[in-house]
């Protein structure tokens, strides 16, 4: 399919070579920025613009990537309205002038680390059959794993999201920054997280909660809080996540 | 080496089985429950006993794996004041009466699981050089991965390992509750929580952070509180968390 990209962040980049690869032609790069545009044209061997008035009107699809909140407004503003332009945002609804679908790949893409797009899902949602159906098309030439999800579902999956992987990669990062006040090297706790999410690829999280809060060990607890004592915001984060844990498994 | 384990729970079975595998011999399991005790032993081909009297003298270690409430009482009444006793937690101190060294295997035990010891860290503390060589002669045994390391030292690890192991394993159990709420299944978040965690390997946590929080992305975290609404816990977790993320990456 021939595809227009709006956008030149890492999803815009990460998407853009995946679609690439599969054997779809991008044909423009939009930005607001002309030199990222031409950067990630470059790459996709593709033209480029920052002008929306000189966007190339023979795609069959045009793909919105850009922060949330410039979404509305571009959507609002872009000039081929008989076409299909869908945009990747997890929590943005799919009722926004001028959007007619959603593609959102389901994954962390940051500038240091290629990505395996095959058995990223992706969430899919259009405003008429025959749009779903383009955008299954698209996406099944670079996913195994697309699914059909309203727009509800699609805010809830990316909240998950949030739950699982910004905020446990944050508590790796604090993992890491107490281990170096107390010259210890990260790579210490490495086997532990990798061990952690293995297990869940086959068990239900709940079902293999080790710990003290599940162990209702109240007497390393204190001494953890102790120890953070000097530290407002671990403490607290310590003293809500051991409650959490507490609560959810006497439920 | 000759050892006696004291205990039957989750460590003193998978520690037990290690050290077995590895060629040392388990001569006896005491616990407080003489059928929890019979049961390990039969699967060790050990002798067992629920009595501190009948403890078999002619070990080389005895390993107190015990609940951390029960280390100091069970220690002070430990009858064999010349032997070697060593405790296997990672909050309690080596300075406590009857105890002369520490072997703490940092790993999150659970039934549902085999663990491979190899690559499992080992923190040793001994009260002694000869203490020390003989816990580390142990744990070698076992593991590639044996580390020196002081009480003050071990309960920061541990600390960090309920940071980076029990609570994003909990953040992995509120990201299934909220997807079974929309009727999604929980294995569509797999594939990130993989990429989430083998990123890690290779990259400090803090600069491979993702996601709204760290992105300055006002209206998305706005979006995702009001959807949490009616969630005063899940709620507060969200603000709490994010706003560490957002602290953490202005410093």
């Amino acid at each position: 399919m021939k595809i227009v990209l709006l956008g030149s962040g890492n999803v815009a980049t990460h998407l853009g070579k995946a679609l690439n690869d599969a054997g779809n032609q991008i044909i423009q790069v939009w930005s607001r920025t002309v030199s990222n545009a031409r950067i990630l044209a470059d790459r996709l061997n593709a033209e480029y613009t920052d002008e929306f008035a000189k966007i190339n009107s023979e795609a069959d699809i045009y793909i919105l990537s850009v922060t949330d909140d410039s979404i509305a407004p571009l959507a609002a503003a872009f000039p081929l309205k008989d076409k299909i332009l869908v945009h990747t945002s997890g929590t943005t609804s799919l009722a926004l002038e001028g959007i007619s679908g959603v593609l959102y790949p389901l994954q962390t893409f940051s500038k240091q680390k290629e990505v395996e797009f095959k058995s990223i899902p992706i969430a899919i949602e259009g405003r008429d059959e025959p749009i779903l159906l383009s955008l299954r098309k698209l996406a099944e030439s670079i996913s195994s794993n697309v699914v059909n999800m309203n727009s509800h579902q699609r805010k809830a999956l990316h909240i998950a999201a949030v739950f699982a992987c910004n905020f446990s990669n944050h508590l790796f990062a604090i993992a890491e920054t107490i281990l170096k006040d107390n010259n210890l090297e990260f790579d210490l706790i490495k086997p532990l997280i990798k061990e952690t999410t293995d297990k869940i690829q086959n068990h239900s999280p709940a079902s293999v909660q080790t710990g003290p809060a599940v162990r209702g060990d109240q007497n390393t607890l204190n001494a953890h809080l102790e120890y953070l004592r000097n530290n407002i915001e671990l403490s607290e984060l310590y003293h809500k996540l051991s409650q959490s844990i507490i609560n959810f498994h006497e439920k």
